[in-house]
């Protein structure tokens, strides 16, 4: 396995990461990544992060370089699924992740971005219908 | 790594393969599953196989077993991503697939869940607008 799929959710892309990131995996995560938000004009990516149990200084380096790539290209970033024990570690490091939401699952992660989007956009529905997302 | 994550999108729960599954992943995937649809009250299953290149019987087997499952707890099943590779080996290994619903990725796969549960299911917007779906 030497590529993390990319899943299109309407204007949204949405990754999950389940395995070990080694270096060359998060290159292709990044490339890949990149491209679809300007193929599909995605305006916002979603980075599921539930199965990870620890966090080191890569991964996070890793996400904030993913929202900073996503940003120029347009795109909001929101990290969902984070543990109590990843977000500590995050803070110990030192890693604030500058630029890049979080929410606690997908479905409120998914509201962050059709909030930060405005309610003009076409075609997006109001599945999340929870008011303390 | 020794579960997948079970992602949930409104009334639907999201699962992606990326990993070889072994005997004892696709147990526990089960369990987890099937906990979670009860937990939850999904009315369907996402499965994207968009990263496996190969499929075998013992995966075609676990997909129908969690459908299998997911329909007696009243919840239906679709596989979306499937790459043209694994379609045909699972034509050739024989494998049907019978009460498992496939579309080509997860935009479609929603879409088809959401009209085989009709439209007065309240809080599913409609975020998936393509009538080909």
């Amino acid at each position: 396995m030497d590529r993390i799929p990319i899943l299109r959710m309407g204007d949204f892309l949405l990754v999950t990461i389940q395995v070990d990131m080694h270096d060359r995996l998060v290159v292709a995560l990044q490339e890949d990544l990149s491209e679809r938000v300007v193929a599909t004009g995605a305006r916002g990516v979603l980075i599921d992060i539930s199965a990870l149990e620890v966090v080191d200084s890569f991964i996070g380096r890793m996400i904030g370089q993913i929202a900073g790539v996503s940003a120029i290209l347009d795109a909001r970033t929101v990290v969902v699924g984070m543990s109590p024990a990843v977000a500590i570690t995050l803070v110990e490091l030192g890693m604030s992740l500058p630029g890049v939401r979080t929410g606690l699952n997908v479905d409120k992660g998914m509201a962050i971005l059709r909030a930060s989007l405005g309610p003009s956009r076409e075609g997006v529905g109001d599945a999340a219908s929870d008011p303390q997302g």
